[in-house]
């Protein structure tokens, strides 16, 4: 019988086919594997290829878009939204709409075009992290902006246009629905129960144990109870945490290891699947409370989200999450790479 | 500059991108074209593949589970929920569950494998319409069911697993939070109004034009406002109801035209996209109300879903709903076939 199962955060129900489970294999899919990096944007020596950097790492007095960086951060060539002007809100009969503003920027993660953040150095992964943080401290200081989002679209599959290893961070002016929805839920259980509800969803999966996937010293990587895709994770900092660009160092080092290995076991499990990443964070100017846990989300692209989904918001999981923990608890994993 | 726009239903903002918009030429894709009927579970002579029917139209006779029925309507294989069973509602914790209960059919629209609802003559798409009626008025009989979403997956490109035409039938033991949500927003309208929220829109859309698709005696096929999807379509009812199984048979004979009518310039202007459609209507046990205007719903499969839509919910649409109107209104669309 398959079993309906609800997510606490989001009241989102899910349907999990709890007998017939897909394994890993049953999943038809394309590795994601670079391919070549002629006439790449974000390799060395192209860095006229792409608008002027806002950030670089590791120049050492190399001179400002030529080689030499270890991370760059420049506006994306074919922004969703724009930077320049006022936000100009108006209604148009029942309507309302305003001007795209927006900062839409992409962090470049090495100069290494077949390298992987499940391949990267520790230490270059805690640099990506680092570069994160600088450019949402730097966009909060934009009054038109309410929200900032991380994410990576690995693969294809999973969207990227470019396969060159990078992340995307989009700054709008409005916090948006979903994430509005998923802090006040977190919001109104703190007030019914004075307890955060990803604390007590860490305490509970720590306890049951049938759902974590890894753990470090500040970091758990669990696969969610009512999850929308299968083999979806969340990496869920183990001390309440309200935004990700407030932390202090360790903590960045312990999610960088994190990340290496948790996508290192999606990568030995599932034979390098596409997936998107996405960091979830407090609204700007509220990053400071005790209701809401900052995590990342990660969704491995395995299954196309069909009509049914479409018109219910329902997902349809194959694979029960404590069958896919149980895969990638049990992965062999190396150490990281040495550095190159 | 890009714009903000808010679907006034959902409360979705959208980006519209509404200087460079993609042209229908732009998308890279597949066109939906039938292979072949070997081995297909859907076609004369192989009904003993599929669990047995449940209803068939046009058999003059010839037995169950034969050749002979124009529209074939059989449990779902492979289905997401089980029919048999109670509920069991129970708490895990922190967390809710209950069985997977629901039905899960599928509507086999023709016997012929090479046919789609923008080739058969009205006359069957008509019958496809009856069929998914009756099906809806037969299952509210059971009393464990809140909602029925009909929906069609075409091409594989949007999760169809079969190639031969089909519907898709799921009836859940719960109403799901997205379409409690676009309820419960037109009943708020409603009670500050007096006034359906998709009557004042369709009012405004009849007037300005520009997102108007095509329209017949009962229907009209428009662009959203803030549609999630380039393409993306609405089929709207002129007068006012609450629920697609309530109406009188004109009403289904006018659909029909009108659905064939609005794929079919899909499919001119498109070149024979993969998409999804949806039914839109009232949950069970409130079909009856004066704020809910149901409607059908069809999304072509042209851009990917990606880490920016998962993180916030927020959609970019690269092509304004305008001109995506305007290539389906110019488009030359035949006459229907006659039957085979």
């Amino acid at each position: 019988m398959p079993e309906l199962r609800k997510d606490p955060i989001t009241g989102r129900w899910v349907i999990i086919s709890t007998e017939r489970g897909k394994r890993p294999s049953d999943f038809a899919r394309e590795s994601v594997v670079a391919q070549g990096n002629k006439n790449c944007p974000f390799c060395y020596g192209h860095e006229a290829k792409t608008p002027p950097e806002i950030l670089a790492y590791g120049r050492n007095g190399s001179g400002a878009n030529t080689p030499g960086w270890t991370i760059r951060v420049v506006p994306n060539k074919f922004p969703a939204l724009g930077i320049e002007g006022e936000l100009g809100r108006e209604g148009e009969g029942i309507f309302d709409k305003m001007n795209g503003i927006g900062a839409h920027e992409v962090i470049v993660e090495t100069p290494d075009h077949q390298a992987t953040l499940a391949t990267l150095p520790d230490r270059a992964i805690e640099d990506v992290l680092w570069a994160y943080r600088d450019r949402m401290l730097d966009l909060k200081n934009d009054k038109r902006f309410r929200y900032v989002l991380i994410f990576k679209n690995h693969g294809e599959a999973a969207g990227a246009s470019l396969e060159h290893p990078h992340s995307q961070l989009i700054a709008l002016p409005i916090v948006p629905k979903q994430v509005r929805e998923e802090v006040d839920s977190c919001r109104h259980y703190y007030h019914d129960k004075e307890r955060c509800i990803f604390c007590d969803i860490i305490r509970q999966e720590m306890e049951a144990g049938v759902r974590v996937v890894s753990e470090n010293d500040y970091f758990i990587t669990i696969t969610p109870y009512a999850p929308r895709f299968p083999f979806e994770l969340w990496v869920l900092p183990k001390l309440h945490g309200s935004s990700f660009e407030n932390n202090q160092s360790p903590v960045y080092a312990s999610l960088a290891r994190m990340v290496r290995d948790t996508l290192a076991r999606l990568d030995a499990v599932l034979d390098r699947p596409a997936y998107n990443l996405m960091i979830h964070t407090s609204p700007i100017g509220e990053e400071i409370n005790d209701h809401y846990h900052w995590h990342i989300e990660i969704i491995p692209k395995l299954t196309k989200v069909a009509g049914f989904e479409w018109g219910t918001g329902f997902y349809i999981c194959p694979t029960p999450p404590e069958e896919a923990a149980k895969f990638l608890r049990e992965a062999q994993v190396g150490a990281p790479q040495p550095a190159r």
